[in-house]
């Protein structure tokens, strides 16, 4: 990309919104201008200009909003308020409403001339797309996503809130058999992942722990469920991380032969994944934007060398 | 897509060309209008008008050619003449000269107002995008490419040329020390592959057989061999097929963490799987001309949802 450096602000400032703030510094094409936080003071050192969001719409020449906020209610109410701001690109995960999402999203960016690209991450996202190639290129695929090894924020909360427990966290893995089972082109059974519970507990209280995790409705009961006991210590070394990743399986069957395509995502932590995802297709939404193109965008309408800060050419002689 | 159908052209009647005709047989949204071939006479008892490569431009109403034409000489020579009369699709697989091929289709394609995607198998072609997709992740990807298990046509016919060999086909095979030792973020050994050769033969004749195939320089001397040997009824009934595929393995540093991609294509039969894929990028360049484009365009250029025959709102709500 020959043309201007493209300026940055980035708001929320979660795990999100401070991997996206260092992965946006790690671009040779991006240039962090801003970060827009209710916690203003907590991070005033920084040599970044902090603004609250009321004073948002204050800042100049800001070329992309990196919106890191919570999909239950942050992004519904404010993402169109920055889509009328600028070009934005946004991490959104429900599933079930992103259809309302993008029309809430197009009316607002086509208004204001801007460019908004939608569910951005990797499930939605990255995931997204090869669902979507799958379905290009057989006529009836079978399509599975496996999510895991990762981290369960629902489920961890749930074991902590056990009296006794001081630490756990829950691991979701997909159940191997179930994921065979999918490579070998059948159904999946019906428990396709398992929990893996990380527990620090006294050893009097651990029985009785089990039990109630074991047995605990809607989050474990009769689930396929494995609990470890581990020191504080153990704990603090291995289990405060936030790896993820998953699988898309797709398999369908050509007119004389049949196919299977896998995908897997290793990350050794969530947000840092997400934020790269998030970054590249925000370079993405300003290249549009630049090229005279309005209104919202999912993933799917993306050309993958807009996500990239190597030049198309050097694309074409490099990987194709 | 509410258009009209898209009226197909397959350029060359080899195992590409055929598993293209079946492909297009089985989308809704294309019709199989004609046949280039020089074997006219072979399939004339077909429905399909079958035409010479001299009356090709007789034919009226193709929108698109999809060209399933040999890399090594035919492609260069006739790809650019099919763009000057609509819009192309290929699988030039030619990587050390694609930028001189995109250059020729650019020329042809944009001269006559129409539109070319080339390079859309799987490797050029999907493998492509999984690379970009690394590139725009990660500041300074590893990513390593192995094939297989697929057959080798110049090996296979490397051995068929040794005395007393009856019949025989190599398999190339990803070496799993090295595919492991990608995964963990190490350097590949130096013999990623193996060679996996399936011979029939006398008994008396298998020891020198084998010592010729294992001393064979450039072919198999110094690499990781083995030869089975099998009956001819054996032969037949599992070695006959055309399976391939390969992986792209990705792992790169994020600000603070690491994460790793892999992609794995298991193809039943590789010219069924290279068709589904020239059969998509080929839907792709017909809406891109359609929308007013002209020009050649790399896969990396295409936006995932012009690959789909189902409508774009529909992918959203489906796989986003």
């Amino acid at each position: 990309m020959q043309s201007s450096p493209i300026n940055v602000a980035v708001v929320g400032l979660g795990n999100l919104g401070r991997a996206v703030c260092a992965q946006v510094d790690a671009q040779p094409d991006m240039r962090l201008a801003a970060i827009v936080s209710r916690r203003a003071q907590q991070i005033a050192a920084s040599e970044v200009k902090v603004v609250s969001q009321d004073e948002a719409e204050t800042l100049a020449d800001i070329d992309l909003w990196c919106l890191c906020l919570g999909s239950a209610t942050d992004i519904p109410e404010l993402a169109p308020q920055f889509a009328r701001l600028g070009n934005t690109v946004d991490t959104y995960d429900n599933h079930s409403n992103m259809v309302e999402h993008r029309q809430a999203m197009q009316q607002a960016a086509s208004q204001s001339g801007h460019l908004a690209v939608i569910g951005s991450g990797w499930d939605p996202g990255l995931f997204s797309v090869q669902r979507t190639m799958h379905d290009a290129l057989f006529v009836d695929p079978k399509v599975t996503t496996f999510w895991g090894p990762g981290v369960s924020q629902g489920h961890s909360d749930a074991v902590r809130r056990i009296a006794g427990v001081k630490r756990a966290v829950q691991y979701t893995l997909p159940n191997e058999d179930a994921l065979q089972a999918v490579r070998n082109g059948e159904e999946p059974s019906a428990n396709s992942h398992r929990r893996h519970v990380v527990v620090v507990a006294e050893p009097a209280d651990r029985e009785r722990i089990e039990s109630e995790i074991r047995t605990m409705p809607a989050y474990f009961a009769g689930q396929d469920v494995e609990v470890e006991w581990v020191d504080e210590q153990t704990f603090d070394a291995e289990h405060t991380d936030m790896p993820h990743g998953g699988y898309v399986l797709a398999s369908g069957e050509l007119p004389e032969s049949r196919a299977s395509i896998e995908y897997q995502l290793t990350l050794g932590r969530n947000p840092d994944f997400t934020a790269a995802a998030q970054v590249a297709y925000g370079r993405a939404a300003v290249r549009l934007a630049r090229a005279g193109e309005v209104g919202a965008r999912t993933v799917l309408e993306v050309a993958p060398y807009l996500l990239s800060p190597t030049p198309l050419d050097e694309l074409v002689s490099k990987y194709v």
